[in-house]
């Protein structure tokens, strides 16, 4: 979902800027903001300047960066970052069993933002990073939320794709139905070998004292059977864990 | 450092409406932020709608909160996320050996800013939290920063306080010269129930390539003599481990 901007007002372009530390850019010269976000080049240099002086960004070498102070304001009240302090300690329990990639995200809009990723240096091939963000159809996480979602919802993020990454992608719409039925029903989103043919990913739900499911565990395994089947009690121990941190009762088990 | 407010620009009544959530209060109606920020009611309702829509905050019950976007936008290419991911295996370790609070935190003027934490749920005391920020003096992490820094931050930072917590705080500036230069030349900082009787801290130095000091590691443990001793060398480790990890090589070692 796209969000408005509008025209130039003020915070539209301050947003703007801010949008140009991207693609692994975390310093950006004056100038290069101005070619980023095609902003008129004396107010962007004014702006740059204010945005520096309330520590939204920082002086570097050879520029700027997003400010220490912005991430602060960004996260010291954040609901992300406390879901992620709940989170953390069943996380490194998951990560402690799977030795591979542990991975908390949540869904915006018809993407699939990831706030914790847990790795081994020598685990399978990942194309997440930390406030990264993803289509929610090529993403185990994506899926399962999709599937607890409302048809609105599951439609948007089936409109949005997705490529045919291997020969197990699923490909068409009814496909896509029948699978997220079937995750529903199992608790579970499953991948086998569909973004990457040597890896498996694992959805599972985190719901909050209201049983709403506000967020995914998700972890990355190797596609070869049975690492996925033996990964997924545990997935599903931490997921629970997490959700009864967050005040679920499970009232229906 | 204070840092400037021109006037009621645009872009200081975006930062007032951001510093409203604090102190625990993650959720506010907009009723609230007029009320914290002593901002005029109308523009303020403008503004946070605004604010909305470009994510910067996100409505929640009974309110609006700091948006997932915001967070998204602070964090994708961080240099303090950055540190932080180098830093994590290190500091998970760490926390394994020591089990009781691992820390990392950035200098910010003359406060201390825990970008990361880990601890056990039956550690002893800790006032800190994530993007929780203390005067750099209460801190071992930040007067290990300071014995590093420069003779103006040492005085901006001991120009800060600091309080007489308990019968083992140093009190006079003399004596915060002398314990600055020994944590210099030992290379770590230690409190032993500076803040609380019960509770000592160790802060060392992490270096960058070009061998400046840009962050701390520390650890709270028991004040029993025996604790700090025997984190110390844990602590150096990863300390050092984190430091070459961001490309220091010790040159004269």
């Amino acid at each position: 979902m796209k969000r408005t901007t509008p025209g130039e007002s003020g915070l539209s372009r301050i947003v703007k800027v801010l949008e140009a530390f991207d693609k692994g850019k975390s310093t950006l010269t004056p100038a290069e903001i101005v070619r980023r976000t095609g902003l008129p080049s004396a107010s962007t240099y004014r702006l740059v300047n204010e945005l520096i002086d309330v520590g939204f960004l920082d002086r570097s070498d050879g520029g700027v960066q997003t400010g220490v102070r912005l991430w602060e304001l960004a996260s010291r009240e954040s609901k992300t970052l406390s879901l992620r302090n709940t989170a953390m300690p069943f996380m490194e329990d998951l990560q402690d069993a799977i030795r591979q990639h542990t991975q908390l995200s949540v869904m915006d809009g018809t993407d699939i933002l990831y706030i914790e990723r847990l790795s081994e240096t020598d685990a399978v091939v990942n194309i997440t990073r930390i406030a990264g963000r993803l289509p929610a159809v090529v993403a185990s996480p994506g899926l399962i939320m999709a599937a607890f979602g409302t048809r609105e919802l599951q439609e948007a993020v089936l409109a949005t794709g997705p490529p045919k990454y291997t020969k197990f992608t699923p490909t068409t719409t009814a496909d896509f139905h029948r699978l997220l039925a079937e995750f529903r029903r199992q608790g579970y989103a499953r991948m086998d070998g569909w973004i990457d043919e040597g890896v498996s990913g694992l959805g599972l739900p985190i719901r909050n004292a209201e049983g709403s499911v506000i967020a995914a565990l998700s972890v990355l395994v190797p596609n070869d059977g049975k690492s996925p089947r033996m990964a997924l009690p545990a997935v599903q121990i931490a997921a629970a864990g997490i959700s009864r941190a967050l005040g679920w009762f499970p009232k229906n088990h």
